[in-house]
């Protein structure tokens, strides 16, 4: 393709992976389209089951849910030597560069799409542009198609037609299941080893034409599900052969966000979901707890979770109930690099667009996050290596917040941020 | 019908009933089939709307649950001008005896079902014989259906050839959706001047054999449904905006636990099933909780509750929460008039077979309860017009408990039992 | 004495006792007294250490306590060998009867006053008549003053001047710390192999000239302190540094509330004082949770209590303290013996005044207590090695309930009950 | 005095105080002992009653307590002059400056002790020095006997011999009851018009030879006690007569704990003491729980306590109980204005010492303190009419941290302290 092509491509490959919304770990078709199109490029991606450690993935849904949206990638036209080589499994990785010379450099872009319904109002413009999800309750209502489209144009304008040759290798990580941090640890492997790091999120209240190179705060988060099990028995006639799993889980929900506020920082302590019970007058049996921890530092992080295991395990033991806790995700707390983030910041103000205009009319280095992202456990595996990773925000301006169904992203911001992920990766690489 | 005939005919109508199970509240085939065969007799039953006070129903299912039981009733056979004239609504009231006579005696034969799945295994009678309940998640492990049977077979034995006419009237109430307390409060008008009443139950621990006239200690239960309301809010960005539903829920149930004994007698105080919150990272906006209170005494009854509700605007008050609190069923106390029972034994102890044994190998007239039925609603009713009330339990010896979905009965009691209900009409009426 | 001087006496005795109120486990004048008045009878008794198992006393008050209770009963002119002879310990027992021969009936009389000050108010007969408690926040609200009254009557009746000799022997147990159920566990080698045990409690509700022979229905209790112990840290500047021992004794208190009714019986459960922290702005390292369950047979007892530790020791784990559990007292369940209530019944409708008058209005064999006596454990014991036991109340009208500031005995009552006591005696020995 | 004999006075005067240690509100020797001294320099305070608005005093000790501490500040020399002027009251201001001047300036110095207590142990320098707290319980672990030093001092230079007269006037206010943020609001009125302010706070974690001019983010703070008011009754006969108090403190407690964390910053929320019940088998018809809440700004801590005051009604309501909420002390959130800190700073490095050597080795103008003081009182009500106001901490090495019973202070950092202070005043007035 030439560079204007790729131009042209953009607003087309994000509509696609908008109208497929898939949710995370069912990014089949998703998958499909990016592999399918990196071929196109040249490239030989490796998908699914090919580059991930299946075992270290969180928060799975049920296999039943997965084998119907393969099914459905399928039926929308996913390639199916594709679907073979993924398996069960989604995401993508592809290099760039000569073979014989190491990966200096790895970048994230995140496929997955939020369990929301897209507005179907007339003035969203997806809506009224033909290309809004097509999958019922699943729509990018967070950015991720944008991620994808970053990611594929990127690799695009490094295979421009006569575009020259990276001396080195960057490595793009199309990665699954971002949302609830539970895909990035499963992928973990492809940044040992790589000194740079960088990922790149759309929006985040930065307007159109800024570009953040270095967020700060991004907080450790664990997901956990805890299952209380106890013993049914008539509430009227026999309560006392009964043990009661929502008095366990009631009692943990309590005693959760009992837990402290901590001096060294801020945390987060939520239950969000809690069912339990099968009948009113039928003690309960099984009662399903949901809740999240959060933190700003990894020691505080696994201080506060520790807590949180002997909340659930002592409610558990108060009322004799079976208590399991499984972890639906999980992310360490990170930082950007500050001079990582500087150099980019200089790369930004150099990026050009066509008619000579600064890309940016605004770059800066440093925000706080105050929110998590998977790309943290790429970021803090980089850094403990010795590496500098960064996490950076390209402005897009829009009618609603991120998590709302109607979400939108100015698609003219593309072009300048694969514009400049390019110039990192020539720089660099 | 010859009395022989309805000696037969008690267990085809029994499995008619049995495979056709239906939930409290959708009753359509059932109350169809009761009307049908009543007029068979020659007898003018009213149903449905005709007999209910509509607006007193409790614990109603959702109106498409109730419609497409409706449809699927018409689709079983049920009879569509029956069907169109009990409306929305279930249930049967049918008088036997001189028009211009006055009612003396009040029966109550419940109809409903249980949300509960049949056991499909070989060794279970109803499954080897072919009418296990054809309904998923619903079948008759109380029993309702013998006493629909026993109903039936009592008109018809008053009403068989030669059979010699009552003096008075006696009222056949079938009643819907006794389960959960739900149903007998609409249909109070009917005992309303009714100087005796009278409702049988089968099993209940005791053996075939065995007839109990007047059981004591019924329970007065309210079963509430409670839902919170709160504020949805992201819990890492902003808990602080949200106002959370499941806290209020959890403390409720804690606190209504913890509602005290009584010097006085037993009480019972249970939450059954808690059902809140959306997604682990937002503050829950709503939470329902379903509980029930018991007592042995109208008075700690209505005290109880009463300090139920302040419990649950408590808890919603903590945490700036609305809470709405809908009563799903609510029966009162009741003891068996110790009189009557004993009459009603003494006539029991008559009772001869075809082949002149004794129909009951042993006759009780008193046994504790510890458990509530909605057939107290009439009892009380009619107690305080100055009248006399009776609970018996009609021995059935079985595989499993009630409410166990192996439960089944000896069909072998129906017709001692009919006997026995057919000489107290003719004693009273 | 002659009978008349013992009759003469009682009131005496009573009202010493009375004035000298002191709490279980300080009964040091108390127990003086009763040794030194059965001394001057004839009698050899046995007090203090010499008797009790001191290792088994339950909820000891601190030592400090009773040492200042022991320097006081000195000062009030408890007699110092005497002293000497009990060391720290209360509580006196004497044999009536034939040395050589088996003792046949052991008597309870319990001891001690309540802590609560008593009325000081005119109409208070004990304060008009100048005998109220010189002990400020102890008092007789009980009525053990009374009881230790009939213990030294039926001693002095035996042992009356021309009185006939026993046969066998019997028992008189004065205990210490009945209340909180704390002392009988310590003395109850003193039934080991004894055939009938007695117990007499004055009023009850019951009212002068009534006897009951036999209570039933005596709670099986357990009273317990609970210390929760975890870290104090400042509450603004590190609370993450503390365990919050507040926070497990508030969950401990609601999970104890919200143990199960039980449908095989009634039960409590409660916790009548929680006292923890010492400055609101510092994590409290202690808090002390004192309760309490009752059940109506002694295997529910011990699975409610050991319920009740799992709540404690799951509250405790919740948020990362210890906990330790302080038994302060313990009694089982227990009903009299039928047959026993019965002959007791008959001998004290023999009973007759000096007048020839019946002893009582009224003897009753049964009714139900629904309450907890110490006197439980002795039953239990002589019920377990094959011998009777009851319990009886010698009623007595009075102005106010039993631990109440204004609660009063009437003192004629006291004469019938050492006639029949004695009479009881007689027959048995 | 000469400024040579006001620097050989600091430590006397230091350790005159330290050895009366006095709690909030009992403070009758420390402001005798102040106003006296200022007295001597020719000043003239006012104290107690004639400065306080009494009405506005927050967290007061009951009034025998308040009485004792009276009558002990008597005996220990305190003059009977100045005791019969502060009335029950304590606290001094005074004017250095010119009557007919407008007050430029005021500075805060707290006065009062903690109930701690102080160490005994050898290598304790008070102990040592024969110098500790002579009163049982209270000591001045937090430094404020060195904050009286340096207001003395500061008033002694400023009135020494040969020392120019002030321009304009400046306010010293000698502050009872800081701990616990109780006694700024009644004194409020003396920094109404006044357009710079300063309060000084010695160590808090900052090295001797240290200034900060201007330390930020001191936290709002309330604190509260709430009385929780039920019935009681007999947990064994009649458990539903009482109404426990102590159910809703738990649930209260459990609530209070369980308010949000804020996304808008850091906040706490904290129950420290618990107290309620009479007898383990009595329903507790009184609970008093004592807890705090701080928040970084005061629009959140108006949120966050009426958000408690909300927990807290609602247990009460759950439970049937009273609840009374008192105020026991409250301070806004606050900074110290930058610009102000700035001047002050400037200032600072230029203080010598007679030596010619700088007076601070290091001088900051920033520091972050996530601790509230109640001089944020003054500093908000200066900044809200315009003024500006500055909170400076003063370096001081020791043993131990605040509030540990081994504090201890350096006293060579008094004497640098009340140079900057006067050089303050003199810049200013």
């Amino acid at each position: 393709m030439t560079r204007k092509e790729v131009r042209a491509a953009l607003p087309r490959w994000r509509r696609a992976v908008h109208a497929h919304a898939e949710e995370g770990w069912t990014e089949f078709w998703t998958t499909a389209c990016v592999a399918q199109t990196l071929q196109g490029l040249g490239l030989t991606p490796r998908l699914g089951r090919e580059v991930l450690d299946a075992g270290a993935r969180m928060g799975l849904p049920a296999p039943d849910v997965r084998a119907a949206a393969r099914r459905r990638a399928a039926a929308e036209g996913a390639d199916a030597t594709l679907l073979a080589r993924m398996g069960d499994a989604t995401g993508v990785v592809v290099e760039v560069g000569p073979v014989d010379q190491p990966v200096v450099l790895a970048l994230r872009f995140d496929m997955d799409a939020l369990p929301l319904q897209e507005s179907r109002e007339p003035e969203h413009v997806p809506a009224a542009g033909g290309y809004a999800s097509r999958h019922a309750g699943q729509c990018h209502a967070c950015g991720h198609d944008a991620h994808v489209t970053l990611g594929l144009g990127l690799a695009a304008c490094l295979q421009a037609e006569g575009a020259p040759a990276l001396r080195q290798r960057v490595r793009l990580i199309f990665q699954p299941a971002e949302e609830g941090v539970r895909g990035a640890a499963c992928l973990r492997a492809h940044v040992t080893g790589v000194p740079w790091f960088l990922a790149v999120h759309l929006g985040l209240g930065q307007p159109s034409g800024t570009l953040i190179t270095g967020a700060t705060g991004l907080m450790a988060s664990t997901k956990f599900d805890a299952l209380f099990t106890g013993q049914a028995a008539h509430a009227g006639k026999a309560p006392e052969q009964g043990r009661d799993a929502l008095k366990g889980a009631a009692a943990a929900l309590m005693g959760l966000h009992d837990l402290p506020r901590y001096g060294s920082g801020e945390n987060r302590v939520h239950v969000g979901c809690l069912r339990g019970g099968t009948a009113r007058n039928v003690v309960a049996d099984r009662a399903l707890l949901q809740g999240e921890t959060r933190a700003v530092t990894c020691d505080m992080a696994e201080d506060l979770f520790a807590r949180a295991r002997e909340v659930l395990a002592g409610a558990a033991a108060m009322y004799g109930l079976g208590c399991r806790i499984d972890l639906a995700g999980q992310c360490p707390a990170a930082d950007s690099d500050a001079a990582f983030a500087a150099q980019l910041a200089r790369w930004a103000r150099e990026v050009r667009l066509e008619n000579g205009c600064a890309a940016f009319a605004r770059v800066g280095e440093r925000v706080s996050m105050g929110a998590s992202d998977d790309a943290a456990t790429f970021m803090r595996a980089v850094q403990q290596q010795g590496g500098q990773a960064a996490y950076a925000i390209l402005g897009s301006s829009g009618p609603a917040g991120h998590h709302d169904p109607r979400f939108d992203l100015d698609e003219s911001v593309l072009w300048p941020g694969v514009l400049w992920l390019e110039s990192v990766c020539r720089h660099l690489a």
